[in-house]
């Protein structure tokens, strides 16, 4: 059994059964999975976390799914939160972690919310999920689909990554190519999900994905012994994995796990693909279209997306902020990653990174804060962005 | 501290001092690590581990680092073991599961025996490590090389897989490419060694990653609750770590944390690199160099491994065996993880999964034994061994 008690509309308030599925609420909103927390508090305690399994899933009363048996786990989460004293001091923040979300299954923090989402697929009983994706999520997806027993149809762009395309034959979905942009994916996922009743995975427009990303700031609490970080600087394409966070922090505060305190919530994006840090200067409450987007960093090449205004509302009420790279930058916050600490982070994360150097110099960030850079997956994933020359010697010849 | 007592010799059971620097025996085997196990037992019990960190570390009392200032991790280890129902049916098997070593840093097992390696050589104040490599292994040692601030010297052979050149050339390590096999790699190391005073850190000529790979034997136990499954796969390369799930099941013993049952230990080769298969079927104590080895599994194409005999002496003091299985049922046995399970796995853990199979099939496994295949990497480190063709839509075309 689960403490859900129903679904709420991020946009109008609008309440839904959580026994039913939906996918957005009648105004286009996405929808938000609402618990009895204080039933959540009388049922678990931090103590008895502390002896639980090493996957998000220790977080049992915190997530959605009404039977056991519906979970579908590839022992996702419970990442490691790692200090990282020399590349603190390179930039400057001697306080500085990163959570490295490649260690999860498929590589990136897109298990997470494929765990939560394809666990309710299953409980539903639906039978075919459809979903554009630029890679990532699509093979997450294809893989939490495989491991239910679930069809998946994906369709990306003819220019995703090579790996993402592999890991969705891998994993035996049914998988398109489109010569076109993840806009053009989804609508012809959109066509498909009206002509034979798939379920649309969708970014945001199911409910359940955003309850598996939470784990993440479940996590950095548990792992901080339930003390707040000063900030967290998040790569944003979507956004959903910030969103998430941020909801923890709530829902952990209606419990007294936590006080008032937030981290400084930070959206990070690229130069190339940048429309919500351009809301954010604007002072506007939802973004727009970015025409153009290109950047190295695919995760967080999204020109709309669906939750961006509960981005901007998060990095405004906890007195964060949102910040654009270059790729240039993203390529050496890649770099002083696996140079300094020998983390091979995703070019995402490498944005995360310069960012904080940025928002170090300009002072936004102290030099004694406690900053958390979510590495959002593995470089592993990444290959296409590293050219390297390396000496080739004969056998006979010497160093 | 640690509770290591001293360095023993697994050939002629000689004795060193664990303070001092070693690499082999001077009879050329290589050096085992001993601890006080009554000690051990003394420090630590098994429900004590259960609120531990998530990672290999949680085993802190069975590893050799005396000061914890010298530990060097990424958080690797506990990595999930996954129940595979679906797979098992498959192969006919109903109890079966896989320990996902993909999840570790650096996406293979290697990353164990990196962390307690590495951490030694941060202890003893060494500056400058080097190592012949197929990939994996200097991808890993020249990740945790860069979190210890240490330098790392690689040498590969030129047709090793992209990724892992990347990877080693992003952690900075000194990277060099061969005209030639491994073997041709150890001995341009050798030289190095000699000329330059670098420590040799091929395998099994240093003591200490076996302590690394050992803590899968622990994961397992602790995972199933300390009852001793009834066989475990392990595709062998250099052996490192079916030697240190053995050891590990012997320390639990002599500890009394388990009894005298033991899993069968089952060497999986391919059949285009099976020495110590050879060896097997022959009766024979220690393997032969095996001439002309390919396979499409990298990390099995080890032509002989330093550590032969005594993988030998573990699979036949545990009644399990040796088999060899074609490139063909590699990729098959890769594919049935992926797609009934979800489980990108890496070819040398389909190798497995092809193994278990056919030893289904002769009845040398039964129906209902508990067995546990050991997968050592994500396939996504593997894009190479995946061919695919997939359907191209304009954007106005529908599915």
């Amino acid at each position: 059994m689960s403490y859900v008690t129903h679904l709420e509309c991020a946009k109008c308030r609008h309440t839904y059964s959580s026994s039913e599925v939906y996918n957005l609420c009648a105004c286009g909103g996405p929808l938000l999975v609402r618990y009895d927390l204080g039933r959540v508090k009388a049922a678990v305690t931090k103590e008895a976390l502390a002896g639980r399994v090493a996957s998000m899933w220790r977080y049992r009363e915190f997530l959605p799914v009404e039977d056991d048996s519906n979970i579908v786990s590839l022992g996702e989460g419970m990442t490691p939160l790692l200090k990282t004293p020399r590349l603190g001091k390179a930039i400057g923040i001697e306080d500085l972690w990163v959570k490295d979300e490649g260690m999860n299954p498929t590589g990136t923090f897109k298990s997470r919310g494929a765990a939560t989402g394809m666990s309710k697929v299953k409980e539903f009983g639906l039978k075919t999920v459809a979903m554009p994706t630029a890679g990532n999520a699509g093979g997450a997806w294809s893989a939490y689909a495989a491991r239910a027993g679930v069809e998946m149809v994906v369709v990306m762009p003819v220019d995703a990554p090579a790996i993402t395309m592999k890991e969705c034959y891998a994993y035996g979905a049914r998988t398109y190519l489109v010569k076109g942009l993840i806009s053009d994916a989804g609508k012809i996922v959109g066509k498909a999900v009206k002509k034979y009743g798939y379920f649309d995975a969708s970014t945001l427009k199911e409910p359940y994905r955003i309850e598996g990303k939470k784990t993440m700031g479940l996590e950095i609490l548990e792992q901080f012994g339930w003390e707040v970080p000063d900030a967290i600087l998040y790569p944003t394409g979507g956004g959903v994995g910030l969103i998430g966070i941020w909801k923890a922090l709530d829902e952990l505060e209606e419990m007294g796990w936590i006080g008032s305190k937030r981290p400084k919530l930070i959206s990070v994006q690229a130069k190339g693909c940048m429309p919500i840090v351009k809301a954010w200067n604007e002072g506007k409450e939802a973004s727009e279209f970015f025409q153009g987007a290109h950047t190295l960093a695919g995760g967080v090449r999204v020109p709309k997306a669906l939750g961006d205004f509960i981005v901007l509302k998060a990095c405004r009420e906890t007195g964060g902020t949102a910040i654009a790279v270059s790729d240039e930058d993203i390529l050496k916050g890649t770099f002083l990653a696996s140079r300094d600490e020998g983390m091979f982070i995703c070019p995402e994360g490498g944005a995360a990174v310069a960012a904080a150097q940025q928002l170090r110099q300009s002072g936004f960030l102290g030099a004694h804060e406690r900053v958390v850079i979510l590495n959002t997956g593995s470089g592993l994933k990444y290959p296409e962005i590293i050219d390297v020359d390396l000496p080739i010697l004969e056998i006979d010849e010497e160093i």
